[in-house]
């Protein structure tokens, strides 16, 4: 280990045994105590506002080598700024579900069990770019009875600190501990490291970023890990499939917003849906490059040639490949060989086709005449999400609240004893 | 990468592949096929009764060395043979939750999301001595849909090939494939190494064994794992506790098995408990050597000494170590920090107390009046287990069907898009 290596273990040890005892204290927590200290923290986001901006405005000018697209992610503005702080009262609204019990069996002797949901402990959470990670990330985990150890990326350094900084003081005004959010005040990427390395010290880790990230999470993680990897999301369109619905659907599942982790990345045709042509068509109308076989008729002059490795990519832009296959079972072993378990789609009316794919498609999200854009906490209902696990374990799709606690058996006896 | 740790790559994943296909297969499999299969396993176990304890006898003839504990978990006899078939039967009898709806949500805009159980796909287990884990890992796992690859311990190499011989063919009579449950051929431990490190070919590890198998778990594994670890569990007596209660529940705890991973190894008594004396007399009356401070007046003469390492010890034999502390919150900072998260109880009378121990220990199973022996997926109700688990995510305590299983989200739509 270098030296820098175990400043790094020391760092993270340090601030782990202080979000311990702050777990603690939070596991035991009432409902209306997180749900207050959230709203104090984010009355302190609004009232720090001046402060974060003009933190955000100086990681802007350090940042002036990075692609548009990341520096537009780091960007704030008052009106980002209200909407961070909204999301953390969000939170605060969202049902408790700690001390829940999920179900209850007398046994034969009367030893009564009951498993009940409680906190995973402490979380760490890996994230890149978007400072406002530092607030959700951090309201999730607080009102889910953990502890965060959160670590931002080095080009939002001073926005993520201004924002902790108003966190962490409108949650203890509330009461609770300040250890329960904490922010890793160093961009060193030894960090990570020690954080992926914290058996005992962190119970989960949540990498959210890039692919270099996800690599380093996989060579190196002792923690267990919730893996919030990019799509590789497929529409098939079935034979049967309206076509008006299949250009409404593909429209929006590649479209809507091309860089997000739910946008489709490959279509699958049936050789026998009629409207191949035209459907295809109306991606490259709004404005999408496709690729492809310009061998296969219905594309010739559609496609520009795609080679084997476009079916692997996450273009995360207004690209997308196709392929013609000869019904439900070549879609289904294209998805099962080139998919991510992100989110996949059929557009179909005939409901039997559509079934089979739902239940052997084996994705975490699988939709049916549904655009995959959905794959979204919000959309799914859940209020909020930390991610989406594309891992198969503990949880999987948007993960918010529930992905967040685990459960412990309690059992309740009148002095049994096995015999 | 040594040639031998490439041979194990290379091993595994092939087996992994065979596995995968077999998982797809199983995972469409009806709760009737499955069961059927198993049902045709255990005749076939019953069939090979002869070559298995044939097998059996040789494995125990090269052991000679090993301690008899050891011996004994590796010995089989038509007895036990017939309980191994008897497991695997019982097992075909236990509710199937695959395709079981967990939740269901409608969302404004009409999409309906369930989710809906699902095998994790290839499970690994890892095991060692006892051979009758070849039998029921391998039918829990089919039976909750997944794929199985076994590697059991080298001194039980014979009979484990004899048994799995017999379950392979079972499961191919019944119409099922029978990849669907492999045993790794080769007693090298750059087999283990290999599974560890089979991301993506594995979903998941179980290890079951001791301290140097966990270590390297903890080392190598890329791939996530659902830790069975040793029980380091306390009894506390609190001053409340009817001391009739108080001593059979402890004397269970310690010495009904001393072997278990269920058993105390930690008694810790309320030093207002006017009973200790009698208590720690009745566990030396038992036969169990008590460890503890003999300066503490009430332990005078009963206790030999104790050193700090007896509070981290799991001894798995008839020793305990005794503590007396100074009410309910010296108790849980004394399990806090030694205890490994896997069983602890409380005696007492006083519901409050009782109800703080249950609400704030954060053990796997916590236990009012109740022995810990009791850590046990048959005696929960589960019909089986496949291990205890200590880890925090997806399953805690006692591991049966639901644990090796986990969900997708399922969404039925009309053609909606995304706003």
């Amino acid at each position: 280990m270098s030296s820098t290596e175990g400043d790094a273990a020391a760092l993270i040890a340090g601030m782990g045994q202080r979000a311990r005892m702050a777990a603690r204290l939070l596991a035991r927590a009432g409902t209306s105590d997180k749900a207050a200290a959230l709203r104090s923290a984010a009355a302190a986001i609004c009232e720090d506002a001046s402060a974060i901006l003009v933190a955000n405005a100086e990681d802007l000018r350090r940042s002036d080598a990075l692609p548009a697209a990341m520096r537009d992610r780091l960007a704030l503005d008052p009106g980002r700024l209200e909407a961070v702080a909204a999301a953390v009262e969000a939170v605060s609204e969202l049902p408790d579900l700690v001390g829940r019990v999920i179900d209850r069996t007398e046994r034969p002797n009367g030893l009564v069990l009951e498993r009940v949901r409680v906190p995973i402990g402490v979380v760490g959470i890996v994230y890149e770019s978007r400072p406002n990670v530092t607030a959700d990330a951090g309201a999730l985990c607080l009102m889910a009875g953990n502890a965060a150890i959160l670590r931002g990326g080095s080009e939002a350094t001073g926005s993520n600190r201004a924002i902790h900084a108003a966190f962490a003081r409108g949650i203890e005004r509330a009461g609770l501990p300040p250890d329960a959010v904490q922010l890793v005040p160093t961009a060193d990427r030894a960090a990570v490291g020690a954080m992926l390395r914290a058996d005992g010290v962190l119970d989960l880790v949540i990498p959210r970023g890039g692919k270099g990230l996800v690599a380093r999470v996989r060579e190196e993680a002792r923690v267990p890990v919730l893996a919030h990897l990019d799509g590789n999301n497929h529409v098939y369109v079935h034979a049967s499939a309206d076509p008006d619905m299949a250009e409404r659907v593909v429209l929006n599942a590649k479209m809507r917003r091309t860089g997000v982790c739910g946008a489709m990345e490959t279509l699958l045709i049936d050789r026998d849906y009629p409207h191949c042509a035209a459907l295809v068509a109306a991606l490259r109308h709004a404005g999408c490059v496709v690729k492809g076989d310009p061998l296969e008729s219905p594309l010739d002059g559609l496609v520009e040639p795609a080679t084997a490795a476009d079916w692997d990519t996450e273009y995360l832009d207004a690209i997308c490949a196709v392929a013609l296959v000869d019904g439900p079972d070549a879609a289904m072993a294209h998805i099962a060989r080139h998919g991510s378990g992100h989110t996949d789609a059929i557009v179909a009316a005939d409901a039997a086709a559509a079934e089979r794919f739902l239940a052997e498609v084996d994705s975490a999200i699988v939709l049916w005449n549904a655009s995959t854009q959905f794959a979204d906490g919000g959309e799914f209902g859940l209020g909020a999400e930390i991610g989406i696990a594309t891992c198969r374990l503990h949880a999987r799709g948007p993960v918010a609240l529930e992905g967040l606690t685990t459960y412990k058996w309690v059992g309740r006896g009148a002095g049994q004893v096995r015999g």
